[in-house]
């Protein structure tokens, strides 16, 4: 995993992905304390970061892999990156998605034309259902985060950012990512150690699933109690992954996290202030830079907002939030 | 007005002004059953297209005349656009705003330094007002619509346009843009017919309020009955400007209109396929892309989504047509 692979993989995607505006709002500064830049990976293709390292990891198989079909498993929003990559490349998906997954995720996943398969995340082992289906129909198996294709993918993102921070003259930011496996946030620190060595990664997760922020301080992989019950659930992971948490803890000095509550807030104020629809997993950046302030040191701060990929129930919760305020 | 005005507008807006994205996706191009992009103008400074426009007048000001001030009338997005715009420049605002706009613009326009004097929409001439307070003050009036140099300023819309859609490939489209009084409208039809001649601008207005489709079809200023009451207030005007009817009859061979219940349905997409908050006035275009598809005959379709400042009870009402669907 290096920076090469990031380059080549970026390279692949152009013409393909979109470059997400860096976004910005007084409103948001105000509230902040600092400057606070928002990438808007929610405006990606398929409403997340996830389409980079699915084309990614897709366009670097060889042509005689790639026909047989691609497999993966995923809470929804790496399901549609691989959905809409194989079928930009016109082979076959077929993707493993918990039976709790949102709605509007599994439908999108089946639409984009891949084959959904369900199963139940706390009794039945995903991973277990997919080697068993790559091996069956000679799939090849594309990991969420663990496959440097994908971390690769990720990568490109923070290629973006470095360029448009230049573009506007940030030279030193806090970069905040939204992390569950830490395929984003090894990609984009790989990214910044190269092209913008003043700027600084950091993961943010959600409170009671913080295991990179732990692991982190701990210096070792450390497991979360609970395998799900967030509103989070793009970034639930049960820990760091094995290729993710050496970059992470090559590149990050600690790690973040926000209540439910903050979380519904900040897509309340990308809402009001941003015009960004976010979900909970896309927003716990956000969500730190606006009311962990005092745990932020920089005086500028770039946050991911890596998905958009909610349920309408769930949005009309932090639109409420406008209402209590 | 001319298209030299349009381009001076363009660079003095450079570094200032965001250059939106033209997005897409596959799940609206089924619904409207032809290539739709977005251009996602709700992305722009204070939420929507005017600001451009604003800063266009304000810069093009003399230094002299500057100084002492500006003065808008707006049921909140022109209002937004000023207020950032003479905070940029250091000057001071007034805008006169109807007491029924939406609270977020009034809000937004307060924090963004200018002073906002309310009237009565159905009791009061706002044109009175405007006149005797810059009369009295010393203020320089900027028309919403009815200004070449704010009409300059929308047209650079038009320009990104011209050039996302060469970008992209795009030669031969039809441009909906969700039309008030007009500005936008006739800016963005000079740019095209200057730097995308196959292309063709057409106005898009809420039932009832489509003041500029019947005055296009009569060929003669037609007035509309209502002044309020439309759920599309950004966009809501007595009848066709004077400055952008010529334009607007010269180049716009008809005008759409939707109803209320589409815009809501147009926003929910939005919502749901693009993660863009657009507001209801904003939302006329994409609603007749997806839902009136019969009316259009050219096989791409470019909808100017202009705006996203929206109150939430409006937005959780279009959020509710998801449950209902």
């Amino acid at each position: 995993m290096n920076i090469n692979m990031i380059h080549a993989a970026a390279a692949r995607l152009k013409g393909h992905v979109r470059r997400t505006p860096l976004l910005s709002s007084p409103f948001l500064d105000d509230i902040a304390g600092r400057q606070v830049w928002i990438k808007a990976e929610c405006l990606q293709h398929t409403g997340s970061f996830k389409y980079r390292g699915g084309y990614s990891a897709i366009s670097a198989l060889s042509e005689e892999k790639r026909k047989l079909g691609v497999l993966a498993f995923s809470s929804g929003n790496h399901a549609q990156g691989i959905a809409l990559a194989a079928r930009q490349h016109g082979v076959p998906a077929a993707v493993i998605m918990p039976n709790d997954a949102p709605d509007i995720k599994i439908e999108n996943t089946k639409a984009l034309g891949a084959e959904v398969i369900g199963y139940d995340r706390d009794r039945e082992d995903r991973d277990e259902i997919g080697r068993s289906l790559a091996q069956e129909r000679g799939l090849c198996l594309i990991q969420p985060y663990d496959e440097p294709e994908v971390i690769a993918g990720q990568g490109s993102a923070g290629l973006e950012i470095a360029e448009q921070a230049k573009e506007l003259g940030i030279e030193k930011a806090d970069v905040i990512v939204c992390c569950g496996g830490g395929g984003l946030t090894s990609g984009i620190a790989l990214a910044l150690a190269e092209h913008a060595p003043k700027m600084s990664a950091f993961p943010a997760e959600p409170d009671g699933f913080d295991d990179v922020a732990r692991s982190l301080a701990a210096g070792y992989h450390v497991s979360n109690k609970l395998s799900s019950g967030s509103i989070c659930d793009a970034i639930v992971t049960p820990t760091p992954g094995k290729l993710t948490f050496p970059i992470l803890k090559g590149h990050c000095t600690k790690g973040f996290a926000v209540t439910e509550k903050e979380v519904l807030k900040a897509m309340a104020h990308a809402f009001l202030r941003l015009k960004l629809v976010i979900e909970p997993g896309g927003a716990v950046a956000l969500a730190t830079a606006l009311f962990r302030s005092e745990e932020i040191s920089g005086d500028t701060v770039i946050v991911v907002a890596s998905g958009g990929n909610v349920d309408h129930n769930i949005f009309a919760r932090a639109l409420n939030m406008l209402q209590a305020a």
